[in-house]
């Protein structure tokens, strides 16, 4: 008898695991469900058909319908997992019109990701606070704007927070940034660092006002301002960008363990702590390659990386996942921003002495037309001088040198080591010292 | 008394290891002597300005007068050093009216890089045989274009030799390259991805002629044609790009030993055999990091890393070079082009086993506007799984990710790892599976 696997979410982490799971057994069912009525799709490509750089939201649906049906995967949509039997081992489902049915399954993956979250402010019952995490909720904003918006609050200042207030600020509308934490992007940029991304969104047009916690939705039944630090600020849409929460409740409804980050735990393989169940994506924990404890990393690379080693091992085969780095970046107008590894303030926090090492240079030979600045900023472990973090700002090439440094991380590269690197150059694309190195002489100089 | 270090050369090499001589001895005199007008200037942008991306020659001089003066170095340009007498320490040397003098020193550095060469091809006495190595060469090119050069022959299809083409081609001028090896960029590329690179500039117009040696220049008194494989090209212009020649003669005259790639031999202290003389650059054999074994590397790059440690060392400081790994790019039109420790094709001839990886895939996510194509080719040991060397040509995005897989080879990463490797996504920066771990998943396949 085929193996039966099924996978209740159908997003980044859910169809990499299933692809993964097809490769590994031709010849198992696997079923994929989702409550939503598209699967496979990128979230993040929302805000960028909200600026209007992708023609539709239907482009961001990256597997087709004929990806399904190519690799035999059988796709429920509209249907929503309403409990995990895991003695029986079946899930139970209920479709759209309300029919309900079990489904029998050898191997089950949790990919069941995480929902936009507006924390329990005053007034947050009322219409018109948009979050920004389903095409669904793109195709709402689009529409607000369409018919006229134009003026916008987005509250947090984290990576979708930016990217759509930038979206927003690009169709025209006066874009407001609230933010509780006194920087932006505060789970990416130490404060100097942030403070360069404050001011070219500044210099924008983009309102930024961090340390400013939002206290109050105002209006009648739909939202029309909020207090926020003690200030009124209306506006004609409101986003809600505070951030995600993990959808664990089905999981722990049936048992499944959850970690000290409050999210599900597993083990290096992606199982539970139930038996042929594993969990992967938005709703799990990772651990972190540099601290080695366990972190919330909800990113869509993360969520591939984990889908296939769930995929491959609900398949019978066998593939560990090593752990995350935090590697992530954005483009905001035409400036790059990127991390990965500890920023100074998280190693301060996980008890890390650091010293630093940052330097401004160009992304180009200085006679080469189009010469582009760039900032990195190296984040060194004093004791051992080896490198745990890096973040870059920068007009162009930035997510490549994260990559570089993650891997230099991962391999628990020195500082001395990366002053002493071969690196390429040609005057169009690079300076004849690469900025990352010089970074690294910068560290150096301190540890002398 | 002030230590005197004496610099023969002032180009890349000569003036980093100035600069970290002055930095690590702020008393000491130190000299640099060069026979060229312009000290301090790069040659590898000498093709740009043909191609008329950047403004003037004069643009190229990274190091201006204010910069010696600033770093309290004596700059003698038009200067000959005729002989150096590692007896008495001392250089002599003849300014351009042809009075000499003796230059003492405590520590020399040999910093005379090497010169374009043209093999004893019959003919080549004959006038208008052009090479691109100074800003003098450059100008010759650029008046002959302004006087009505309408073709050109470019003879070597290396890294000067392309990017000179291309210049010439963006000039107007209908133009031929020819190539004794068969393929381009031989250094560089295997020949798959050098297929690549050929298809795209005879896209472009640029005449590409491989296994073609040049047998005869034609002509008087002047060239106006050549035979290569046994074809006649007519042309206006006629640029050698055959490849440069260490400038070893002034070093070996002093009892300095060269390798056995025929160019100077040091220790990793850029010290040569003979005490208080140090020699960097083009003039200069290296370690490849990979095969331990010596190797001729005449880049910028290595130059200034050289120079550097060159500097440190004869104003009584203490650095190391660590090897180089051949990390090189180039951009020929919109495709850039990268490279970083062995090809295929050098492995082999190193007797390395190999399996390699590769993937074309996009600089972008699928569906934001403007991802271009990308190949990436992983070359991997097979014994040991180490990544041993990549190369990639991509629309964007190139270098970076030769310095992330030098990173990688440099710490001996194996081609696992890199599967498993945490990278940053982000629509308009990059795909959600980095290509590099693609390539290295496509690699892993061939090891199961």
């Amino acid at each position: 008898m085929p193996k039966r696997i099924v996978i209740i979410g159908a997003h980044a982490a859910g169809v990499d695991a299933a692809s993964a799971a097809r490769k590994t057994d031709r010849t198992a069912e696997i079923t994929l469900i989702t409550e939503e009525k598209n699967a496979g799709y990128s979230r993040c490509g929302l805000p960028f058909v909200i600026e209007g750089k992708i023609p539709s939201f239907q482009d961001l649906i990256v597997f087709p319908p004929s990806f399904y049906q190519m690799m035999k995967l059988n796709l429920r949509t509209e249907t929503k997992v309403t409990k995990i039997d895991t003695g029986k081992k079946v899930v139970e489902a209920a479709d759209k019109t309300g029919k309900t049915e079990e489904i029998p399954y050898d191997s089950l993956i949790i990919a069941t990701g995480a929902n936009a979250f507006t924390p329990p402010i005053k007034g947050r019952e009322k219409q018109g606070i948009l979050p920004l995490r389903t095409i669904e909720d793109g195709e709402r904003i689009d529409k607000a704007i369409r018919e006229g918006a134009k003026s916008a609050v987005v509250m947090g200042a984290g990576l979708i927070g930016l990217e759509t207030a930038v979206a927003l600020n690009e169709r025209g509308l006066k874009v407001t940034v609230v933010e509780m934490l006194p920087q932006v992007l505060p789970a990416m940029l130490d404060p100097d660092m942030a403070k360069m991304v404050e001011e070219m969104l500044r210099q924008k047009g983009i309102n930024i006002l961090t340390g400013k916690p939002v206290e109050e939705f105002l209006g009648a039944d739909k939202v029309t301002g909020i207090m926020a630090g003690g200030e009124q600020i209306n506006a004609d849409l409101f986003i809600s960008a505070f951030g995600v929460r993990a959808n664990v409740q089905l999981a722990t409804d049936a048992g499944v363990a959850i970690g000290e980050t409050r999210l599900i735990k597993t083990n290096p393989k992606m199982e539970t702590n139930i038996k042929d169940v594993y969990a992967v994506g938005d709703c799990v924990e990772s651990i972190h390659m540099v601290t080695q404890r366990p972190v919330v990393q909800q990113l869509g690379t993360v969520a591939v990386r984990q889908g296939k080693v769930a995929g491959v091992n609900a398949a019978g085969g066998y593939a560990v996942f090593p752990g995350v780095m935090g590697s992530a970046v954005t483009k905001l107008y035409d400036t790059q921003i990127g991390v990965t590894g500890l920023t100074e303030t998280a190693a301060k926090r996980a008890g890390i002495e650091t010293v630093t090492g940052s330097i401004t240079s160009k992304t180009r030979a200085d006679y080469y037309p189009g010469a582009l600045p760039i900032k990195v900023k190296l984040v060194v472990e004093k004791e051992s001088q080896r490198i745990i973090g890096v973040q870059i700002i920068g007009g162009e090439d930035v997510t490549q040198r994260i990559n570089a440094i993650s891997l230099a991380v991962q391999k628990q590269m020195t500082v001395r080591e990366l002053a002493k690197a071969d690196t390429a150059y040609a005057p169009p694309l690079n300076e004849t010292w690469e900025p990352m190195v010089l970074a690294a002489e910068m560290a150096l100089m301190k540890l002398r």
